[in-house]
């Protein structure tokens, strides 16, 4: 669905998802004073609580989902498994951004490799799997290791398995579900890096600049931007992500995750995934840009003008996973940290309670 | 009531009022992991809106404000017109913070002055007015043209009235309702300015930059950071605020307005008013302060640490009132320009629809 260009203060968002992505959305909607209708399946959600009306229901459950959209100007989400017969649904009645292609690309692996492989931008070797005798060839072919994922519903290192030398595969395929799934060759890499980026309805892009992960169990542990990589590496992973946006027509925040590698005396990178969401590597840009990356989604998919996507000093986000936020009285003691907390009730391993940004004025900027 | 010390992420705050102040409070107070139940008569209030809970009822419905006590931590206001035995009910079932001594002595002008007086702290002159005789006695001493103000309830250039020579003063009298009143000798001043501090529960102050303002029609139009005043006066009027807020042991955020006047070759201030909240003049803290006041706000009552209050840069913050705010497309297109709107869903004249800030970076800070 094209803008209606009607969008403005006053607005109502639909957001499907009630976690911290969501929550920080509609945070950034009210400033700009649009309205939000959060749509999850979870009581007492960290986004409900910062939005004036909720819905709680399944995403599947059609009359819900109908009366929801029927009470919203548009919908956008903070995930990407949202059903397909959902975002039809949707889509259908209101404008969905990011699009339910961008949607469909990116929740399921074999098709978004084949989409960036059909770009020519660089990816892991790969093999699409759907049964123990293609897991078996493409071993062959690949050699070990491999790392062996499910094409849908994986996030945070879930629905996936790592294939050593003595690694059993059929016991390996069982255990991810025996679901369709991509067999990638174990990279050795230097480093993780992401973009982030906005592009709006007419095509104008604004990337964040390049920033470098680090992953502990899976998750997320710290973000640093700039990324210290090659100016090669920079400029390439940057392009790479407009030619991505504009091949999706993509509205909204968009996030690449890449993987830096060494061949030799070159340095370049390898394209991981894609999230066609905010995205807990631009966390950052809340207090380390000029516009924050949930203002920047708000105002793409508005079709507002996008705001400065400068950066304001070396910065560090650390993800509050679990027992870490217990130190939440020393973050707000430490001159240059600004705390952020999602208001989750109940403190789980692995479970992501906060985050903490450092910025340090650059020198010379 | 003393700091409990418990409060923290997870304590729900409980704010009196609908309007923006207390919907940036909400906001403040989510980044924090605080939740926040909105107490307001107002439907769809613009608090509301950026809140998970919210109670509609009458200042002093006794049965709904101890339902809304009883669900909240603590109790904090966005205005100084709370009723006096709503602020005791409240007070005596949890934390009210700023307090409802607090309370009592702003929400007064008579009480107000007589308190600032006593502290040896410098003011317009000004004489109690409780009947014409009174009146007339009082323009004869302090001499025309004067302002008569209503003791009590009184905002924006509400409930006064100029005195010029002119004037019939029985008439002026009858305008603003009879009531007790404050006869204030009209001030020439070059400047009004204020201050914006806030005091913890361990008597710990952090002032911000002293600002100056520019009113239209008795409303504030333009703050800017920091006030060009001489240094006497700038050390003079933040040591005054924090005077005040140490008599009152107050606990969180304190506004003090002042004008700035020429005594021959000196320069000095008179206290015009106290707001025992947060105030429009510190609305440029939230792009153009290390902490924003409604952050502060926030810690200061929950007994959290207090943040920096240090200012980024050189700040003009403008008030988008009615129509104003139409122009919200321009602000978002502007570098350097941070745009709040707040959710307002009719435009009035003379109402504040949301404010927009511009932070020019100092040099050589």
């Amino acid at each position: 669905m094209q803008p209606s260009g009607t969008f403005g203060p006053g607005s109502v968002l639909g957001i499907l998802g009630g976690g911290q992505l969501a929550r920080m959305m509609a945070q950034a909607a009210a400033d700009l004073g649009v309205l939000s209708h959060i749509y999850t399946p979870e009581r007492e959600s960290p986004a409900a609580e910062v939005a004036g009306r909720s819905t709680i229901a399944a995403y599947d459950d059609a009359a819900a989902l109908r009366q929801f959209v029927e009470s919203v100007d548009l919908v956008t989400y903070e995930f990407e498994n949202v059903p397909a017969e959902t975002a039809m649904l949707l889509a259908a009645r209101k404008p969905l951004q990011p699009s339910a292609r961008a949607l469909a690309i990116t929740q399921d692996r074999v098709t978004e490799k084949r989409f960036i492989e059909a770009l020519g931008l660089p990816l892991a070797p790969f093999r699409v799997v759907t049964n123990i005798d293609e897991l078996d060839s493409s071993l062959a072919e690949l050699g070990r290791p491999c790392v062996l994922k499910t094409s849908r519903f994986g996030y945070d290192g879930k629905g996936q398995v790592k294939i050593s030398a003595e690694t059993d595969a059929a016991g390996a395929y069982a255990e991810i579900g025996g679901v369709e799934a991509v067999l990638e060759g174990l990279i050795t890499f230097t480093k993780e890096i992401s973009v982030i980026a906005a592009r709006g309805y007419n095509g104008e892009f604004k990337a964040y600049d390049v920033c470098e992960n680090e992953h502990v169990d899976h998750i997320l542990s710290v973000t640093r931007a700039p990324a210290r990589v090659r100016t090669n590496t920079y400029e390439g992973a940057l392009n790479a992500a407009r030619r991505i946006a504009d091949a999706l027509e993509y509205v909204g925040i968009i996030a690449i995750e890449m993987f830096v590698v060494e061949e030799g005396d070159r340095e370049t990178f390898l394209i991981n995934e894609i999230a066609p969401r905010v995205h807990n590597s631009g966390h950052w840009t809340s207090d380390g840009a000029k516009t924050s990356q949930f203002q920047q989604h708000v105002r793409a998919i508005c079709n507002f003008p996008l705001g400065s996507s400068a950066r304001l000093g070396t910065i560090e986000m650390k993800n509050l996973i679990g027992d870490a936020a217990e130190n939440w009285r020393e973050y707000l003691a430490e001159a240059g940290a600004h705390l952020h907390l999602y208001g989750k009730r109940e403190s789980r391993s692995g479970r992501k309670m906060g985050h903490v940004t450092r910025v340090r004025p650059d020198e010379n900027v």
